[in-house]
């Protein structure tokens, strides 16, 4: 089982105060380094909590308000810079890589590896490989946003070596067994798949729900995920200018945790407005329970 | 006489390192706040250093690698998010009106303040008011890139009240003497404006190198200021490579400040493979004295 867990860069909504950065997450898992939004100074976030960047093939950009991705212009030159040649894909709604190749053509910047945009225009799968999937789902903001969910695959089961030994099974047939299949002897004898493997671990999923206002059609999206990060750029007093603004509060964000059953919430996105942000937990706490605050440098296990 | 110096606000080349910042100077000049350069991250350096950032109406970007403006776009839409209503005054090399526009476009936003895109392209004049001038030189680097004079105005003479009493010289007359003039008495009696007046502070200059190879060429452009800031990306050993980029290395800014006669030099645009500068002062003060780092935070009284 590989870990899983992700990393806050950025917690903070518009504006950057109270040395509290814009927008970003590492999401770590199956395997792979994921990037979330990238705010201004993600690269300089990045050095700081030491976050191996060369490993990030994929970076997931929910909406194109800055403080979601001013810092994805600089970040793709110091890929460049530092003599990157893998390829990159970034997956964003539409606009962006004519905004990202105006920069390099002023900056007369040829990059060392291949950029690859990917537009994100509705609800359904936009990445997989063998080891996660992401899901999009469009929330309700002022311009084109995208919640993610981002799936381990179903790990296989583990072989109990001494137990196949036992019911004289070859190797050869491991891999088979490993997908959940029985095996049956020359003798016809059935032996179950469960007597001579093991279960793996349960697939991690962890859901990054991206600026939105209260939105209970995000609820099956969300569903049973491991982790489901929710924005509260206010806190519950602000009900009505956190809706004006197509934002969410304290409470509607654990709202929807509870109601879609995850695990565990963490919220971020907070104000620029509080320097405090204890009351932000409280407040969540009071309606769903298992809540962590996204504070900058924090590793939240999935 | 206002207070004259420059605060760092970034000092490193192209990419972050060392929790150095790419390049950003705020320079205040005759009562004016003034930005040069704005790398990414600028907003929230100008929050750690306290920086009055309203009080900056004119910003001056040399050139459009990123490092030298990649902040600017969240500094804009910052300034909007606060509720600025005062012109903006951006110069800069041709670009970065259409690149700011596309920005804003994309993410839906109307600035509550009118921005002004003014294009440099040849050496010349390029900002005056009652308190100060600003004249560009272009340097030669990769791309088209400008350095900057900004010269405090001659502030008028000063009036000595007493004098002027016993001269028998009218309160209507100290602005007539404070441009210089001397005063002739009903009876043709010439008084020379020395007797009265006291000389001001002279003015003060501060030139901004930005990016260059050793460029013999702005010599006279920079002559005789009372700081110049030159760049210094590699230290001597590394001149082939400096040319090769189009960059300077200690000895070759500290020639420059020689043969321009400078009073102080600065210098900056370190590169990421240094991670300890004091090299950089040993090497330059060998050859011109009077030379100071441009670490971040610090003030450098012209």
């Amino acid at each position: 089982m590989s870990a899983a867990f992700v990393t806050i860069l950025g917690s903070n909504s518009a504006v950057p105060a109270f040395n509290r950065h814009p927008t970003s997450q590492v999401l770590e898992l199956g395997g792979e380094l994921i990037l979330i939004d990238c705010g201004e100074a993600t690269q300089i976030q990045m050095q700081k909590f030491q976050i191996k960047r060369n490993r990030i093939n994929h970076i997931f950009i929910s909406h194109l308000h800055g403080d979601h991705y001013f810092g994805l212009i600089g970040l793709i030159t110091s890929y460049g810079l530092m003599g990157r040649t893998t390829d990159l894909h970034i997956y964003s709604p539409n606009g962006l890589a004519q905004l990202i190749q105006l920069h390099l053509q002023l900056g007369g910047v040829v990059l060392p590896y291949a950029l690859h945009f990917i537009v994100i225009e509705q609800e359904g799968l936009i990445f997989e490989n063998n080891k996660i999937k992401v899901h999009c789902f469009p929330t309700i903001h002022r311009i084109a946003c995208f919640a993610f969910k981002f799936e381990e695959k179903r790990n296989p089961r583990k072989i109990d070596v001494a137990q196949c030994i036992a019911n004289d099974i070859p190797a050869a047939y491991y891999r088979y067994l490993q997908l959940g299949n029985d095996y049956e002897t020359k003798q016809g004898k059935i032996i179950k798949n469960e007597t001579v493997t093991i279960a793996a671990d349960a697939p991690k999923t962890y859901a990054y729900g991206a600026d939105t206002i209260y939105n209970e059609a995000m609820i099956p999206f969300v569903s049973n995920v491991d982790l489901l990060y929710h924005e509260t750029t206010f806190l519950k007093d602000l009900a009505e200018r956190a809706a004006a603004r197509y934002h969410s509060t304290t409470v509607e964000a654990a709202t929807i945790a509870l109601k879609a059953n995850v695990k565990k919430l963490v919220i971020g996105h907070f104000s620029s407005k509080y320097k405090d942000l204890a009351q932000f937990k409280l407040e969540a706490a009071a309606v769903f329970e298992n809540v962590e605050l996204a504070i900058e440098g924090t590793c939240i296990n999935i």
